[in-house]
């Protein structure tokens, strides 16, 4: 078993995290987007997307797809638990999972694509979106931060996949651009919990 | 129990479309948004977001996300699977539902909101970024038609929650602009397939 890994990114380092949470260990394949090793006919069998990361199982099947590849360990392996033990914790966390990630990741991602100098020549940019998508990153930053007034983790008081995702998306931000605002108090804690995890350097 | 409902949007679609595969019933409570009545303090004490579908538990609990409340469901009552029978399976279903939903709903979503009158003064538009959202869907669209070569459903040879969320997807699309090209005899006849089910119509 490999995991295809990419280093920077925000989808590979959630599996990381997860797979550190559960101490499980799985050689990683660390592939180099600047070399074009994401768009080789070899690796574009195991994910015609080019994206990262990508499980390989011993018998050569290949999961994509970071919360799949999660899911697939967390059903090997289900302790700790990180997506649930009843029907109704596992339906919250699942729903705060895709609010951190179609709610925060995604927009943290289009302001990052629409106005980093990285990106210029390599995708079409809008300032105007970018800024668009910062504000609505920001606004849903509002809400989470008094959402976490109540309790202490995202989906309840026990840490989850939601967690991680909405943890990488707001590390992507913080290094975009995007930061955490200052007045924001309770997200600005549960942020400094979550990073001070010894799984978060995964 | 109830399910709070949009009947022309899509994600609340794939939540119906899943319960009548399932033959549960549910009764739906249609929300008016042009009244506002996703807006109401009612509905944001259940959904801070303001988007359907949510689901009401009999003791008040609520579960929003499309995803997360077809989940619900499978555990409840886990037959026919629409999720998969074994980690594998399971992990291969949410892989093709994750891209089902970021790499094809998205971008039609995308497309609908930048060039589409309706979001006129609602939403900041660029026809740019929209036909940009166009050219994304398609090129997914073409891959999709490849793959369903070789099987007949989304994620294997049979219908699962993949499947329901192309089908909304795509349908989606149809209705604003960004249909399924002629050229593409597979994905033609894999949507042919889907929308005939009784239940496309739920």
């Amino acid at each position: 078993m490999q995991l295809y890994n990419l280093k920077a990114a925000p989808n590979p380092r959630r599996v990381r995290i997860f797979l550190a949470e559960k101490a499980i260990a799985v050689p990683l394949v660390e592939i180099d987007l600047a070399k074009g090793e994401n768009r080789t006919p070899e690796f574009l069998a195991k994910n015609p997307l080019g994206l990262l990361p990508v499980l390989e199982l011993d018998d050569g099947a290949v999961i994509a797809e970071s919360v799949a590849i999660c899911r697939y360990f967390e059903e090997q392996q289900p302790t700790p638990p990180l997506f649930g033990t009843t029907p109704l914790e596992r339906a919250r966390i699942e729903m705060w999972n895709r609010r951190a990630e179609l709610e925060v990741m995604l927009p943290v991602i289009d302001h990052f694509v629409h106005t980093h100098a990285f990106w210029q020549g390599r995708r079409l940019q809008s300032a105007e979106v970018g800024e668009l998508a910062r504000d609505t990153a920001l606004k849903r930053m509002a809400w989470l931060d008094a959402e976490l007034a109540e309790r202490e983790f995202l989906a309840g008081d026990r840490y989850s996949m939601a967690d991680i995702t909405l943890q990488c998306a707001l590390l992507l931000g913080k290094n975009t651009g995007a930061p955490i605002p200052e007045s924001m108090p309770n997200l600005t804690r549960w942020f400094a919990v979550v990073t001070a995890r010894p799984t978060a350097r995964a």
